[in-house]
């Protein structure tokens, strides 16, 4: 067996047990009694030991030196070769012991974390954050060397392969610089305009589940690959040909549901349309967060918060819930979903106001990881920021630096992603749209197959073919910058909002 | 760590695997979208090659030695010794390639066997179905030289470690010279009564659904510990501390769906009685299939077909279906869930036709394995054998030889445990009930919970301590014999049928 065959064969059984927990994981957000979850953590814990043994096994070092010198291989068995290594790189930069003691330190400040934003307490958080954030430096710090890098990009690695915080500094400061003036802007022209009339509930859960199926369908989700069920925290996930995803139904505001369900719809579209080819190696996998989140953006917020859009759904709408009315009608949906408000929950804010959320975030980890600021200033740094960016200031620090579990469970490096996968999104609407006459007109028939078909071919169908910043430039013409996404909004909330 | 440490460490991880093994299963059966099966196949090929790996890991037979000589070991700890080194010694008879060979001939063959069933057509299987049956004689040699045993003898020990074909000859023979006759007074007896009252559906399943909920409480299921879910194939899984059983609805029909529950529910309540303290031992999983159908058997047959039973589930019955009339009176309901009728199909008959499905399916796997018949002429004997047990001869083979999947997916030396449970169920419903003066009238009421305790002390919370005969004899006085079951049968087809 060539080199390249050996290691093809290892990462595919690493896919096969990465396939395998991936349900499990699901399965223990969606199905499982409580009981069970003792016995579903040995088991998960021995397939993640068992699947690291598989990342670091040996020989893939010697059957990399062996395939590099493998004249016979194609392109996408040399990018693949290329992922490998990276990915081998990464795994093998940190020790055993500082991985478990990583994962024990998670666990604690997890469980500590629920009571702490419950109790508004940041104190009760602090030390087991402070142990969190220790390791995730000294990972920082041992993959970074490894890899020639600072500790805060090792770790943004880690989400978005080849990310630079140079590279998020300089876009973030832009859109950091454009943002309150504009969110001053929209909001002005909001207030000029009449609130969109009311829409009444309850909305019956079967009623919104049969809603979020058509809407799924529509999209061009494929129900041979996949689900849609109940979790207390929505995401997608799964498995290759498994991509499941989940929503939760609040019964006085169908909206969340619908929306969310189209959110975790486009990031499943991507994980259906990777290269069936290369599905289970690391070559076929998702380029990174950012692309990811982009898909997600691209459904929820470019292509599903339009006029097209709404012309479309507010049929279906009214049908699902027998509903009628004024607040029914396409533009008061439209209306509706193009609200801003400035909050202190990220999850809750609207595309308007979520980056300076994110960008908050960004600059207090990555000070947090370089050790410019001490963590226990962390709650007054949160809220000084969020003044400057947004323009409120949380009253106590639930609804403040306590909101979100990214920190405590060792996501440094994370929050970046939302934004620049906001921004990615804009940019290859925009390029969709050009190439694709059809695009915006088909969702206004519900025909997202002109979209869905270029996205398919410039980013699904390539996986980890290219680097993020290659993708991007083949599919739009250009790298990533800020000037597609002001456009976007700008035309969204000024322009267009007669 | 001491060597009987390092055991229960490993074969708690093997615990572990089989667990996660367990839930995907259950999700392939109840869950998975179809375009996902090859995904699932081979994450589940890479578990089962790893627990192998893990089962027969050379150091066991070391801690084994060691173990051996520690003389600071309980009885539980001695037990658990004894059933790891049956499950080792059983584990490491087949050789690798055995074992790869009859996996994908079993894939094969239960694939070729679903076109075979619908097309009614024997000779399209046989050549799969030999293959098949070649590699299992092969399995039986290879272990049966390990263990003594004859080939048959071997491939039973799977199902029922410790049992033996010439006792179950014994057993078999006796049932096989009283049936026929007993047949015929039964439904003899059974032409002398009124038929029952009809009832009226359809029954929406939901309905059913709550009613089966209601009925699995009443038998004593924890539910923080399993769930109840569809599948096209009903069946009681999942893992340690999540024991799932699965039902399927028919509208026109609840009773099917109901008893199933019943009988399922019987298995979940040996698995989630299963000692806490070795949950993830080899001493501490249920005893074999005899007894682990006899569980089932137990509430199925013995428990909740009795007049008892009846005047409890009636009135929910009523209540579940908004139902009234002659036919939903407890006695008529009871002669419902007594009806004997002669059939085809093992799966749809009753408890006095249902040995005379199996003893066949027993005398014709244990020729084909001694190698005594050509598989060939299985479809003629078939229709022999069942002409002379039960009096009837199926129109074609997919009534007849092609019914069941066991023997396609190479389960030799499975059927028997069918009857052995159900003889076996007789009897410890009897030692119960004498021991237990409560059990039946606490039934009466909805209270399961003196029998249920009864058997918590002498069967579930016992796991794998003692050997099958050990463990009834313990419990009932005696090894199982054919004087209960047939007692049993007079009582309630003769005698009761007033």
């Amino acid at each position: 067996m060539s080199a390249y065959a050996s290691l093809a064969g290892h990462f595919g059984r690493i896919a096969a047990m990465s396939n395998a927990i991936g349900i499990l994981q699901w399965d223990s957000d969606v199905m499982m009694p409580r009981g069970a979850a003792g016995t579903r953590a040995e088991s998960l814990a021995l397939l993640r030991v068992l699947s690291h043994e598989m990342a670091v096994d040996a020989r893939i070092g010697d059957w990399l030196a062996d395939a590099d010198a493998d004249t016979g291989l194609g392109d996408w068995e040399r990018a693949n070769l290329a992922e490998i290594r990276r990915v081998w790189t990464v795994q093998t930069a940190l020790p055993a012991d500082l991985v478990e003691a990583s994962s024990k330190a998670i666990s604690l400040c997890e469980m500590t974390w629920r009571q702490a934003r419950a109790d508004a307490d940041f104190a009760a958080l602090l030390p087991s954050l402070t142990e969190v954030l220790r390791l995730q430096r000294e990972a920082g710090i041992a993959k970074g060397e490894k890899l020639g890098l600072s500790p805060y990009d090792a770790l943004l690695n880690d989400y978005e392969p080849g990310g630079r915080a140079a590279a998020i500094d300089e876009l973030f400061d832009d859109l950091a610089a454009f943002l309150p003036g504009f969110t001053e802007q929209a909001l002005a022209a909001q207030a000029h305009r009449p609130e969109p009339a009311a829409i009444e509930g309850p909305f019956p859960v079967e009623a919104q589940r049969a809603l979020g199926l058509k809407v799924m369908a529509a999209l061009g989700y494929d129900f041979e690959r996949g689900r849609l069920d109940v979790s207390t925290h929505p995401f997608c996930g799964g498995a290759d040909n498994d991509v499941r995803l989940t929503t939760r139904y609040d019964a006085a505001d169908f909206s969340k549901a619908l929306m969310g369900v189209i959110h975790e719809t486009g990031h499943a579209l991507y994980e259906q349309g990777r290269p069936a080819d290369h599905m289970n190696q690391p070559v076929g996998q998702a380029r990174g967060m950012s692309i990811h989140e982009s898909q997600s953006l691209l459904m929820e917020m470019q292509a599903c918060r339009t006029r097209e859009f709404l012309a479309f759904a507010a049929p279906l709408m009214r049908e699902a819930f027998g509903a009628s009315g004024p607040g029914w009608e396409a533009e008061a949906l439209w209306r509706r979903y193009t609200r801003v408000e400035r909050g202190f929950i990220r999850v809750d804010a609207d595309e308007v106001t979520y980056p300076a959320h994110v960008i908050l975030r960004y600059r207090l980890e990555k000070a947090l990881i370089a050790d410019e600021m001490p963590l226990a200033e962390l709650p007054a740094a949160w809220d000084e920021g969020l003044q400057a960016l947004l323009g409120v200031t949380p009253p106590n620090d639930r609804l403040g630096c306590l909101q979100d579990i990214h920190w405590p469970s060792g996501g440094w490096g994370y929050f970046p992603t939302y934004t620049l996968g906001a921004m990615t999104a804009a940019q290859l609407f925009d390029a969709a749209c050009r190439a694709e006459p059809d695009a915006l007109p088909g969702i206004g028939r519900g025909d997202f197959m002109p979209l869905l078909g270029w996205l398919r071919t410039h980013i699904h169908a390539l996986g980890s073919r290219y680097s993020t910043d290659e993708l991007l430039t083949r599919a739009t013409g250009r790298p990533l910058d800020a000037a597609v996404f002001k456009a976007h909004l700008a035309r969204r909330y000024l322009d267009a909002a007669d």
